[in-house]
């Protein structure tokens, strides 16, 4: 749980030069630089938080003279009404950078809530609720952080560090056997190979190339519990396939290793937090 | 409608940088790198097309072997089933690059027909549909761009590119007549200057000084009404505040002359489109 | 006035790496690593400082080991002999980035200087003075900057952030007619639309089209103060076209509302300032 | 004479960034996307021309649809009313790029043409002229490219690829035979020593040191031709100090190997040059 | 086996600004620039071709006029005086070039060249050959490509894509079976979990612990074959320590799956590859 | 002997994307964010250190947190066995850092002393030792920097900073004697001229064309000294050609100049040093 200072950096010094361009020019024309200000975070709704530590880097990027102070950390559970943190400084830079770092925070807090709210409807099964790639094009870090934050796991980070064989891959190859046989020759050892499979019988014949995970895409719970009955640990199972709008609990109960979700990064509900300014007369 | 080419390339080499790393594995290590595949976009809805060249844009940039054929071009409207482009090439290339080009287009052509649906629920009034800037971060200027296509109009892109006083600028400098003339007197002449109002007291101040566009914020229709006639003229009127849950056409009707809707853009219903690869032998 | 830190850092990163490359060969053979030196900024001539903090940022980015101390800032009126600022440190780095940081600082400085006497000109009159995008090429913002610094104001930073329709625009529009129309069809409106005018007549158009600004391109005095009367206050008035060379109080006396100087940002005289090292034993 | 590929898309890239954003809004606005256009570069002014292909490569950067035919190459002097290049595409894209391209064209060939005058006015003497690092931050690279066209010669490209000691160098060091020992010892020894002296006695030393280049300082024509018998070929001369203001002629028969005038790249006169469009039916 | 087109272009741009800076002044000084030339790559030994796509792209970005002709291509065994490609177009770029494609070519071969003796060494047995992360730094992902062309497997590309637990981590988490049972948990399913072992003990903390993979560290061949029958394919098992400098014929007939060399990319001997070139008239 | 802070910081911000990507994902799921650990540099083995602020500044990118104490400095020669420098702080941190650092320290002393030894080789003659450009491609500053450390000399940085006229040059300009010429005519007069000889005949027309330096290629000892007789101060001596396998003694005893060794920099030995944690309770 930790975002690295130079991958944080890169994500932050893009969205500033998005948003702010060369400057919040209502900010700049409206108050007078020496202005200073204080500001509070407020959670307006309870949940996990998430990104503390890069609404504060925000504001180190845009301005030295900033003082940020946590109040709470990244995974706290936060009652609607907490401060959550407070920040004080210029009033031009408060308010020029303060929806940059507010948006990711409430994000990610939504979707570290999310999360929480997925593994708790798994809790006394043997599931991991994970994440799919389904997330915002160019914060792909900081909402798999998010999940982690969550309680929950990742999937692969991008193309280049996971094997997932799907429809057009198995076509490509001939058969899942071939395909898997392929993974297994060309990529490299440390990475496992997972099978997305729709049948039973494709279920046998990935079981029998032995895939080290096999995503069960799109089934309902009785086919899934008779799939993990038939994989009976000789692979990891994943149920797939609008997660998001299923029992959870039941699907759990089948018996499956992990449940990915892709809401949880692609329809998130965004925590409310509020910041509120005093300005300093 | 348009997008500049070092633009539209500076998002898309950052977007491939994060889903594919050094390269996408499973392709690269199940496919044969003389495979050769030709694959065929398929709207599985209809809708407003939107980003057919950013999806070419993605192959050029990855490999010049890729040859993409248009059937169509951004702001057609496309019927279920229509094929709206073809794309053939190495088969490796086309899988490595179809969900980045292919969420994108998705994705700015769900913004292009939920825009287009909410122009035609105000047709006949004087009210012109925009966006805001809850935008997904780093495609910013996608989604905008997504906005005109579908037959709306762009609010301003950044911080630096429009004035808009809100409550902490009204605080900071101590009422709506002090902070629109310090608006004036020093940002540039050519960006007109904002007013979020949520009274008729402050409407009436801001009228009085001389604010270019009052943005009148979560008002009733009944109250809305009152304000373009309190207007009368003398500013544009922007109606703001969950407008993508409200009755657009009653709305339109109070004669407000802009509803800004942030459902555009951070509500989205990406619109189905499939790419199916034949693999050729 | 305020240049955010990301943006300077851009611009000071990238004119380090021209200038002095992998390092300062000269310095790094001639200087011995320990060596401590103090330098003075000195004031060659008066006028109006800007820069302060570009000079200090120059060292910060290439050694933490400097203590930059300024006695004045930006916006002051120094005169000549000032001791405008002094820094301390490594006698190697003070050498290798004295040019960059004194080279700015004086460019700066004869911009705001130039500027101030521009608006002293016109004292007394409703003109105000403002810049041009006639900047020196991937500096423009710290240029437009110090022209805010000395008392001026902005005219649109790019092509991205104002409208001003010239010539071939209306040549392929059809007429200024079209073309105002189509801009306010077609922009976000928080943005006010210049006409170029050079005759009466397109005056008279520019006005029914509702232009918010007219640009009266190289009139004579008397043709302008007749533009004025005509305009009355149905639009902003903006005389330009080799301002730099005209006598400003005339120029303001025909009531217009601006006057863009070109030559504020394009033919500079910098300001004298010099900067002097002790050697420390 | 010749810029690298890469070189040359960095510095326009940059440009381009700067004086664009995220698009031309006027031109997009007022200019249909299928309107074709038709232009023509004019010499409005006799000179030597610089930048044809930097212009050309400014649009190249914006669009493959634009068609760019070169008529003259750099170097060519051509009179007043020559149409020196045409360029066809869409005219969204083509008034776009107009400024970038043609502002940079019209320096660059103002620094030809003003270095070919210099290098005329000492035809028949042994005097090469040469340029300084006092160019334009960010296209310095541009700029010695010009001086080369223009006949001259350019001087070092940046800190790290010449060596020249001046005074506080001489006073870290101790002496100016030390300075140049030091830096005979410590550099590299592909890259010549250049000492700068505004006395005869500290002309002496410099010679005593075996420094390779000496400049002499802001000398008059007696003392400069005074200096370059002493020196008697055993280094090589540098006249230097507002030579732009210089009569050269006289400057060069004292004999001096190089002349170096700043005024070449920072006191510019851009040469006139008109881009005029025609918009195709 | 394929170098995605963004990655190469980053690693080779970079390579192009230190190696060339502003330009090659030897070529540019000495070479008329309409000079033609034509040059030839030739083997001067015989191996494995590796990187004749990274030669040829080194000239795609420095000049679009450059034709590039590869007779041999990536993989193919080349016998000493293959003529392997030509290239011709500019004396100019041709020279300037010359060195960073030569150098990658001649460096990728050898990678590739050495990769192959340990794979045909190990022929007969079970072995795969991998590479590690002892590459060299910013070439990372060309020597990776190396390796798999000369029919090696790849090790992690980096420490966010595969799991290695050693003595460092084992300490700080208080034993490998906890270790193992924390990265189990916190890291991501699809990456394997390998664990550094030195002792029998370990080895069998290590095989309770579940770990996908044992690194035999330093372990002689008895040992290593003890290890193996112990592992009995509940594991992969990898040979790793000094492997360039040991037997790997001997090493293999242990029964390990996997080998790693270091020694393949850091202590490469780079195949000997010369580009002659003849100037045309 | 220094490195300037942006340049370091270009090429670690890029080792670090490189290594580490979005995290060392062993680190992050086997150590607590808590955890904090002290570790230790120690000298495995004698030799000059150099790189201990690189070492330092890996760290500093990736945390704030990290306290690192150096007890040597560059250029020191460090005994077997000497803490050269102490770190603490997270240990999820010094652990992810770990590698970069110390691979690069590892590298550079290796370079450092290497030198050392030559320098020491060659005492007592005229000779200076220096580099070449063969250096780890993206690296070749800090490369250059510890040659200097170890007491050697560098030679150009790139081609852009020094003329090293070779046999494809002579050939393209048509003799010696007229590539010189070319670039005594255009080249800038800071830079000397080297010509590459291999023959008697050619030395006499290199030293006729006054080339400043003259490098003697592959020669054996009794032909050194003859062509160093023959020169006789005219110009530089450079001896050239697998000086990495010669008796450097006997090289420099033939009176040339300077001794160019590729394999400083190509055929590193690193030092030794090893980074031991200590993790805390």
């Amino acid at each position: 749980m930790y975002i690295q200072k130079n991958v944080l950096d890169k994500i932050l010094l893009n969205a500033l030069e998005e948003d702010l361009g060369n400057g919040d020019i209502t900010t700049l024309s409206v108050i007078p630089a020496d202005k200073k200000a204080h500001g509070r975070y407020i959670a307006k709704e309870s949940g996990i938080l998430c990104g503390i530590g890069v609404a504060k880097r925000v504001y180190e990027l845009l301005d030295d003279a900033v003082i940020f102070t946590a109040h709470n950390k990244d995974g706290d559970f936060v009652e609607k009404g907490t401060v959550i943190a407070e920040v004080e400084g210029p009033a031009v830079t408060l308010l020029s950078g303060e929806r940059i770092g507010l948006n990711l925070m409430q994000r990610l807090s939504g979707i570290a809530t999310r999360t929480a709210e997925a593994v708790k409807a798994v809790e006394g099964t043997n599931a991991k609720v994970t994440d799919t790639r389904k997330t915002t094009p160019g914060i792909r870090v900081l909402e798999k952080y998010a999940v982690r934050v969550g309680g929950g796991s990742n999937h692969r980070f991008n193309l280049a560090d996971g094997i997932l064989i799907k429809d057009n891959h198995i076509a490509a190859a001939g058969s899942i056997t071939k395909a898997v046989e392929m993974a297994r020759k060309n990529a490299h050892h440390m990475i496992k190979i997972e099978v997305e499979i729709e049948t039973f019988e494709q279920l046998y014949e990935a079981l029998e190339a032995r895939a080290d995970i096999i995503m069960l895409d799109n089934m309902n719970e009785e086919d899934m519990t008779k799939a993990v009955e038939i994989i009976n640990g000789r692979a990891i199972s994943e149920a797939s396939g609008n997660m998001g709008e299923r029992d959870l609990a039941k699907v759990a109960k089948t018996g499956v290793d992990l449940i990915s979700i892709g809401a949880l990064t692609h329809s998130v509900h965004s925590m409310d937090i509020s910041l509120k300014f005093n300005l300093d007369n």
